[in-house]
């Protein structure tokens, strides 16, 4: 069978949607750029919930993109931090965010000009 | 104020929704290698509804990243194909949709090694 993201049976289709998640990419985005303690990674991004930000670690230490260690320490503490193969795929999603943001003014003005071209006239 | 799609108010975030969105990384991916007609993306895009398949092209349309060609035959055609934009997204998507394609028995290995570390023993 050929694997292609375009079938929704092929197991890659889920890989691909773990990693494009609403907080996967920004989880693997910032873990780029280094570890993270649970409570700092959810001062970082903005609006998620505990919850949320709970079930998408396990999803991405599961899907082996993310490594958890809990430190023997009082108080507990667990990092987060990149496996070899997170790594990988934290670059390129690194680089769509940096992207996102560096070409915001131009969507804007594409957006602007689309708001345009439908509005009535008079 | 900073640019950063950690920032949930940030415009940058709602960009990197759009392109990371389910269907708008499929789309844009598939538009890297061609024009589609809009019955053509939906053969190609396994699982997408029509509804969904509209709402993420209008999307991507008024984001700038797709341009909409209605041609004046008939039937009627419409093409849809990438801007200068769309394509810079779309390269960094398309990367990131080949390599979880080529990373998925790795993937696999590792949620196979996450749950026996989780199974009850005996």
């Amino acid at each position: 069978m050929e694997v292609s993201v375009n079938d929704p049976k092929c197991p890659s289709r889920l890989v691909l949607e773990h990693v494009t998640s609403r907080w996967g990419v920004l989880v693997l985005a910032a873990l780029l750029e280094r570890s993270y303690r649970f409570s700092e990674l959810r001062r970082t991004i903005g609006g998620v919930s505990e919850k949320m930000l709970a079930q998408t670690l396990q999803t991405l230490e599961r899907d082996g993109f993310v490594h958890r260690e809990a430190r023997p320490v009082i108080p507990p503490r667990v990092d987060y931090s990149l496996t070899a193969l997170g790594e990988e795929a934290a670059r390129k999603v690194w680089e769509l965010a940096r992207w996102t943001e560096r070409r915001v003014p131009a969507v804007e003005a594409a957006r602007a000009a689309y708001d345009a071209r439908r509005a009535p006239l008079g």
